[in-house]
């Protein structure tokens, strides 16, 4: 059964599953399973859902994709970047904190999962490849920048609201005179301990000679520690009468059934909002699976992976979650700690259920300010903005694209952001070969090679013009040859023939055969010859089923030497 | 004062402007004249405004176009598909026959010439590359469909309105109980004899020895003797009160000074029906003009063809009209009638005015019925349907492109169809080059010239795999590229070395940039040397300014020819 295996990798890495697997499998889902629980309720929280949310979705869809998914080390639920998506796409069509607003999640998923299987069967993957790296990465940036501010009013205890930067901050200063003391010292000592963690704990571990493994689990356990210490404090010094936001009650449950709802009001609404977060997400969750497959010389399929999304996703929004993808932080914990298999995930999801049902009693007490602090500590380690530099000095049009895509995502929101990081790539990309660079090239003496006569010492012909077309040929840049032509001719003096040499034509569309038969049909009125050499196999197949090269008023040459030879000795004769 | 007159074309041909120009200006402008004053009250039908809002959209356009434009025979006013995208975008914000119609009207006029005018200060004439051939002709194709079956509710005398075809055919069909018997004798022998005298008449004249000039402004005037003969039916009949639609009251006045809103609102919904009209008038007017200059062998100069069509449009908008646009038919009357300078189209705007004065009475009792068959006629000679037969053949991704762009726009509306052409072209585009073509190449025995060699009998080394990249790098392809080395060395035995022919390659943006590197750095890890060839100047000189080069695992060699003799030496050694 190879065909049902490549649609269920399940049917793989089972068989060979033994006792070792299984130890090292379960220890990594001890460790993740300890790293989600307070990742999981900040998220929801970023999402504007109920606590409980995240949790749920973190328990369905990561069975699914051990499932369906492809990746060994992957860890599928909510991230950062899609739970903002998530919000700002929610916040259009219902209030927060409404029955609407958790259904409208769920339609979200919903909208999300079948996108990405949809694409999956019918194996649209490297659709994922328009969102160029440089995009990605300043959306990244942007990204985290917003994050970050958008959870300063749970650190200050402010209500503000906004989905770009602009509004933020005005929010966040307008409500500056309800700022809670007490918010603020849990706020900010929690964000300062969990920087400690991060930078100065594993340092101090080590020069107290902890061990590596212990001194690991110890670091991923900050920001547990953080929760545990500000819950008890809260409750303790009843700081809830104080005004400080806390998390209150979580039902106690497995995660219920739920439906999206599908009415066409709904779906045209999230619709465009659900294939980006697709999008973004499949990128994501591709490049982490990736980079962790390289490093065991596995392989992931991409097609398969938006398969193992899809259902991660579908299953998110019939368990009362919202859009899921496979996380960055979570996947590398999962890979340090030791997965070996889909399994660990597995192993996570019960983790997390029992938690669900028995521990969220305990987080009553829980401010929200602490959550706000392990977002902001988690996503400003995303915030990079040295692809500015190295995009500038490479390459204006990236260096363009990337800091559009900042500046838009941060000024008009995720969603505009990345919509205009694509779109301005491909513009930039179709203005790059709307004028396309030409060369007259001449022989490098003592070879059978052309170059650049602006750059190089090579022999030429005054009866002979010889153009290397540095572009393939099509619609936007067909009319740019033919005047090119045209020029060329009428300036030089004394042109017999003229040679295109097609070394670098990748392609010659419809529009563009027009134009050489335009430029065939101008040459022979002036008697000039018109040649072509170097032409590459597909595009020879393709003109061969015309007529231009009946019509041509003069010879396809296959190397550019020997229409060197011909045409300087016919010309000499 | 070059800069001015680069501006100002007029102060270039005015200088050389005698009594023999003057005379054949004013033949043509007689005969453009009497063709425009039926046309320009059919196609202001066709844009669902009053009959005057055509000539006088053809008066000061004309007169503008004149002062700034740069072709000598392009005939500016109203034409078939841009009077139906009016209808189109002005009948999204107000019921025809209101004040607001009109005035909508103007507005779109004045933000297409606001647009036309950036882009010709710009320069970015360029711009409109992106509409492809084959998609214009599939779109004047659907376009005059369109046109035709709009107009046969006059011919039947019923109330039908619609924007796409399945609207308008199913609004006449429950309407066809309104059918005036009247009005459908009159259509129908209006279109009739238009079309007789279009293909039969000439011939005709020819036989009986009519001069040729004679024959030809006899064939011209076809429409004139219809309008006179059914005007006088009309009145004499008095088929007015027999329910036959006539014009009716037409001001008898000079163009009025109007004004086009700029609310915000209108601007909104207007503005992106405006720039399309613009791009469609401004391809349809430059390749009008660029075919008839080149007869005389002149040149017109896009980019100031657009500052002339932008003052055209901005002229109609402060004159009582509408978009207007160099048109086809019109321009080729002018041209063939003699025309040698703008100021053909200057006399004509003179016979326009005195008409709008004079002759506006004359029309009181002109069916509408004779306005549309003078609309059919017009248009069907636009339809033509051999562009699908020959992209077919051709290119299946050019046969998409037209295929879509008809159906869309017959379907769904021509500002859909024109929309989704263009982006279906640059989306095809891009697929293509998302999986370039990749070949291995072999040195053709007795030259120093290399091709594939599953097309052709080369020499091969096994130690040396030599890939030509068949497209430009960016990131739609960097990461296949990325694959398909890693997939190529993994599969061949005994590789030392990998040479990338770059003789194709004519950008490495910074994403692809990155797959090289690493590339380079998972050959390295293999102990494989990785090389490029035949890189051009503007790659190499990118190259240069980072790492890349600095930790390249191999050489760049200047030719292939080069990369062999010296790889293939010491792999033998």
């Amino acid at each position: 059964m190879p065909n049902l295996r490549r649609y269920l990798p399940v049917l793989d890495w089972s068989r060979s599953y033994d006792r070792r697997t299984l130890s090292n499998d379960l220890i990594a889902a001890v460790i993740v399973t300890i790293m989600l629980i307070p990742q999981s309720l900040a998220y929801a929280l970023l999402a504007g859902l109920p606590p409980e949310a995240g949790i749920y979705a973190s328990i369905a869809p990561i069975i699914l994709y051990a499932i369906f998914g492809t990746s060994r080390a992957l860890a599928v639920g909510p991230v950062a970047v899609v739970s903002l998506m998530t919000a700002a796409a929610v916040g259009q069509v219902a209030e927060q904190g409404t029955a609407g607003y958790a259904v409208a999640a769920l339609t979200l998923a919903f909208l999300s999962g079948g996108f990405l299987l949809l694409l999956g069967i019918f194996r649209l993957g490297f659709l994922a490849n328009f969102l160029s790296h440089p995009v990605i990465s300043g959306f990244i940036t942007a990204s985290g920048i917003l994050i970050a501010t958008s959870q300063l009013k749970h650190i200050l205890g402010v209500t503000a609201q906004g989905h770009t930067l602009p509004d933020l901050l005005g929010s966040i200063f307008s409500h500056l005179d309800e700022t809670n003391i007490w918010t603020v010292a849990i706020g900010s000592a929690a964000t300062g301990f969990l920087f400690w963690v991060r930078k100065g704990l594993k340092p101090l571990l080590k020069r107290m000679g902890t061990p590596a493994l212990m001194a690991d689990i110890l670091t991923k356990a900050g920001p547990v520690g953080a929760v545990v210490a500000t819950t008890v404090a809260v409750w303790w010094l009843e700081l809830g009468a104080q005004g400080v936001n806390i998390v209150g009650e979580v039902p106690q449950s497995l995660p219920p059934f739920t439906r999206p709802e599908v009415s066409p009001d709904l779906v045209g609404a999230l619709l465009l909002p659900a294939i980006l977060i697709s999008i973004i997400g499949f990128v994501e969750s591709v490049s982490v699976a990736q980079t962790l497959a390289a490093k065991k010389r596995q392989r992931i399929d991409p097609d398969q992976e938006l398969i193992g999304l899809g259902m991660a996703n579908i299953g998110a929004a019939f368990s009362g979650g919202y859009p899921v993808t496979g996380g960055f932080s979570r996947s590398v914990v999962n890979f340090d700690a030791g997965a070996q298999t889909p399994a660990a995930g597995a192993f996570t999801a019960i983790g997390l259920a029992v938690a669900a049902v028995a521990l969220t009693p305990l987080v009553y007490y829980l401010p929200n300010a602490t959550l706000a602090a392990t977002i902001i500590v988690a996503v400003l380690s995303l915030v990079d903005f040295s692809i500015l530099g190295k995009t500038w000095s490479y390459s204006k049009a990236d260096f363009t694209a990337v800091a559009a895509t900042i500046l838009l995502t941060l000024g008009l929101g995720v969603e505009v952001g990345v919509a205009s990081g694509v779109a301005i790539s491909v513009l930039l990309h179709l203005y790059k070969t709307s004028q396309p660079h030409f060369a007259e090239v001449g022989l490098v003496p003592g070879t059978q090679h052309f170059r650049n006569i602006l750059r190089h010492a090579v022999e030429t012909d005054p009866s002979l013009l010889t153009l290397r077309v540095d572009e393939s040929l099509y619609f936007v840049n067909a009319r740019f040859l033919e005047d090119l032509i045209q020029k060329r001719v009428v300036e030089g003096n004394g042109i017999q023939n003229v040679v295109l040499m097609f070394s670098a034509v990748n392609e010659v569309d419809f529009s563009a055969l027009e134009s050489l038969e335009a430029a065939n049909q101008r040459l022979k009125d002036m008697d000039v010859g018109f040649h072509l050499s170097e032409v590459k196999g597909p595009v020879m197949d393709r003109l061969k089923a015309t007529h231009f090269l009946d019509t041509l008023n003069g010879e396809v040459f296959l190397s550019q030497y020997d229409a060197w030879t011909k045409l300087r000795r016919s010309s000499s004769a």
